[in-house]
């Protein structure tokens, strides 16, 4: 008996396939190379001294991000919580991070790399002399007033973007 | 002078967009409710008794992926490593993990949550009782024949999906 | 002639290993059955309708952490932002998330699994029968005063670890 | 009354202590200053021509590395996949990724950065001229025979560490 009403038809008409886990492909590779990105103002309200920075990258499903930072003797970040971990390779001069070693932080002299940790306090990151590093940030940075104090900004990926892409519309646009 | 030469000019200049980092926006949210998605067999060259699961999410970006597995009384996983963190939320029954608790491993009964840290080795993970648990998995599985043994599979997010597809893609054909 | 001052021995003494990076071991693995944890509540500034929570993992290097809702008919979550990617399953009931179908957002009826992106905001999660879900969250969940708002609360992991041992210090306390 | 047996008694007695979610603490900030570190051979299993590199860091839970290449004209690296994403910055010569720009990869001189997704094969990794990059890595490099060939060889934190270690020991040990 050929019936229309097998268990197998029955288990067909079940799959739907508009009800499946989306189909994803691999995300792309992408590369830039620095000297084509502009240097750009960072925010004076998380920094001091005159640090400009270019975005490299954004990876907006885990929301990592990725910087290079130059920062005039004498700069400084203004405090934050590394919400994630991020990691630094610090290609230029010296930099004090968690107070600088005479504070219970570190103080490392390019080149040099660093693991900040989930939940990583900063106070003040602060530069002695010219210095240039470049960070991988796995989630925001949390600009807060003081190490218990009030957000000020949460800088995620996306905030991120938006600023960096600010500062090349204005650079256009003033040019 | 006003020259067409001036500072602002040649940074506008050095701008091509073309070569900035790529815009990215967040990406976007899924759910599927479990009775849409059919039960299919979970690979034997990786299983033994009967496993059977659904393919509930893939994140290409990261790498993680999520599934829901039902397992017979008796039915168990091949030897494989944990190629990063694994939580999975055990709703039905009974799971020997890392040889259960008479082996130096776990033994969970129900409602129980574990996590498996990267790297983990589960020589055998045993179903001593019908069972039923979701996983989330951030990386591979590499399937391998024994703790310090060759690879087998690497049933990354991206094998997993094509596995899963494969099998919707016969049950569909079969019917 | 064997001088004491080969490059070799040179290249020894260069070697000085309370400068080399630090060894590591992976983490250890850890399980929970359900039924020894309390049900506790959880915090009334973050939710309304009595949603009781239980506490499962946190992990402190990636920033995760995972956990279970008990929430009755008619309770719902605050306004909040996804920090980083969570996923939820859903064992019992019915969640409205980004304000259910009726609003652009997603209603799904247990059993259900749901992917909420990094970035996400969830006006008001809320549930109009008694539901019960796990989640995983990859990162904080930023607490808000409406989707531009400010940061009311960030729930890191060790926010919700903080908040978790209290309320069991405070159930041992009052028993 | 007295009762040795109140409902909240018997709550207490159900908060055993030792079954609950294990307390952790952030994990530790770490750097390191390069010049303290050893260049040492790369596996030449894994490369050709002479790559040095330098460890700087692991990270057990998420499955995270760092390193640093040096890399003399006309070396390469052998075939991988990236099992998780991965972001180089080029600090001194030029890299061929995915084949180079005339293979259908990219090109780039330093100082540059890149983006190597989950997943993304690279089926050689070619210097035409000496070159250094820094890369940190978000769980294992897969070397292989081909780019749809058997595992050769599973490159994880841990895997990356021994190697470094063994290399460390043998630099001693042969001085």
């Amino acid at each position: 008996m050929n019936s229309g009403n097998s268990p197998k038809q029955t288990i067909r008409r079940k799959i739907d396939m508009s009800k499946m886990p989306n189909h994803y492909d691999p995300v792309e590779g992408r590369a830039v190379e620095l000297d084509d990105l502009p240097w750009v103002p960072f925010p004076e309200a998380f920094s001091d001294g005159g640090i400009r920075w270019k975005l490299l990258n954004v990876a907006p499903e885990l929301g990592s991000w990725a910087a290079i930072f130059d920062c005039p003797a004498g700069s400084s970040f203004a405090s934050h919580h590394h919400i994630g971990p991020g990691e630094y390779f610090l290609t230029k001069g010296r930099m004090e991070v968690r107070g600088g070693e005479n504070d219970g932080g570190e103080t490392v002299t390019a080149p040099a790399y660093g693991y900040e940790p989930c939940q990583a306090y900063h106070g003040r990151t602060f530069f002695p002399v010219a210095s240039e590093f470049y960070m991988t940030f796995l989630g925001p940075l949390n600009m807060v007033d003081g190490e218990n104090g009030q957000t000020l900004a949460l800088v995620t990926w996306q905030a991120a973007q938006a600023v960096w892409e600010a500062s090349l519309e204005q650079a256009s646009t003033n040019a």
